[in-house]
């Protein structure tokens, strides 16, 4: 049987990963869940953000059987990734480590930029897995940003004007430090939306890594042929449900831009908190 | 003894009522909690909000022995002040009805705008309120305000412009339905820290309405005889202690834009949400 591949978000961002997942391994059986209720993570706690994202784990994994979990949060992943591994008895595959990979295959310069959350870049995870590959990183926060793609301005002179302002003020820290560099890593689900705008910002020569697709081609390295194998080499159909904690009803509306196709039902669930 | 008021917030957006109530009540003791480990409110379901409004109800009265409350979120007013008067047995006061009620006195022609959050909007609460007083009112969300004000861009061109870009598209709605306003509600806590951005983009002749000023003055009309009688007519010092449920140490940072004076220390306390 096609084993399940769950993917957790602390909202529906996260269905940017679950579509580059698709695009990835088609036939295979997919369980996201979106914790609603509790969003944002990107504001809250370490202590909070582990506790909650054990919780939601567990339910990928004790209710919906999956066998592979995608942490499709970058915070969880920052934040939380060994509170989760030791919350499930399954292999766990956060989006840090993967575009850190990615940055570091796309740097010749071995200079980075790094764009998330509040919480993602207190936690300098990404700059702390750069570093480990040999590059330097240098991270910043774009609080604005998620709201704006919430918003759907996601094609907006407003939102152009917000990601000229955080990269220019990125580029003037990266410069008294003196770096060159030559990628910049999107580091939260919801950025991809904005990728045509970041594209426009960038300076020439520089490279949009995007986490999102990062963690999906590592996913596929590591599930592809488990899941071919036990798809039997038949065009299966791919299977994919969704839960939500809370805001169901906004979660299908705005779900289908992240996912690029329409989310369908997605059943509400309460995880107690 | 003088009575504790209690204040709560989803966040510390409702430090701007604090404030106002500050102002107002010099001497008086006051208790303010911001459910920071789950906000937003304002995205969440009626269901979700009733539950975590009640529990730090619950707190504010019977830990810190509030004998008044008064709901300084506008999200919790709209979506749950029966649940809240429900859990605790002391009197509550939302900002809902003070905002109406200072909309009512301020216009003439009877037609108001509000602005305030998605859950707020969502549940046309300033709509009935207004209503029931014989006006007519359309509500418009403005999610990324907050976002705005939480950044700190309260005088930056960019906030300017969505602010007009939204009252553009309400004053656009207000026209089609033949409307003449001249009153506008800010509807959230956030927004009294962009009343002169606001100021200058509203139309002359329409006045602007805080309804954490107004929940102030109708407090002050319910409590101030006894917190007078009960302070002997003494200057005491007013005696604040603030809680919070996560990122204490964002709500002492950010707190003091909002409260117009530090905000000290904020104690963490965890109500197992």
């Amino acid at each position: 049987m096609t084993p399940t591949i769950g993917v957790f978000d602390s909202g529906f961002g996260g269905l940017t990963v679950l579509r580059a997942l698709i695009e990835r391994l088609p036939g295979a059986r997919f369980a996201f869940l979106g914790d609603t209720a509790r969003l944002p993570y990107g504001s809250k706690s370490r202590r909070t953000i582990a506790r909650y994202a054990a919780e939601s784990a567990q339910f990928l994994v004790r209710e919906q059987g999956a066998e592979f979990l995608v942490i499709a949060c970058n915070t969880a992943s920052a934040l939380a990734l060994d509170a989760i591994q030791d919350a499930v008895p399954v292999p766990v595959l956060g989006v840090i480590e993967p575009g850190a990979i990615a940055a570091r295959e796309a740097s010749t310069t071995g200079d980075v930029l790094v764009i998330a959350t509040e919480a993602t870049v207190h936690s300098h995870a990404y700059a702390a897995a750069c570093r480990a590959r040999g590059l330097r990183a240098i991270e910043k926060a774009c609080p604005l940003l998620v709201p704006l793609v919430e918003e759907g301005w996601t094609d907006h002179p407003v939102t152009a004007e917000v990601i000229e302002i955080y990269l220019n003020e990125l580029r003037a820290e990266a410069a008294a430090q003196g770096m060159n560099q030559d990628a910049l890593v999107l580091g939260c689900t919801h950025y991809p939306l904005l990728r045509p705008l970041i594209e426009r910002a960038v300076r020439p020569g520089v490279k949009v890594i995007d986490s999102a697709e990062a963690a999906a081609e590592q996913a596929v390295e590591i599930f592809n042929g488990r899941v071919a194998r036990a798809a039997g080499g038949a065009a299966a159909e791919t299977e994919i449900r969704c839960f939500a904690t809370d805001s169901v009803e906004k979660f299908e509306r705005l779900g289908s831009r992240f996912l690029g196709r329409p989310v369908g039902h997605v059943e509400l669930i309460d995880l107690g908190g």
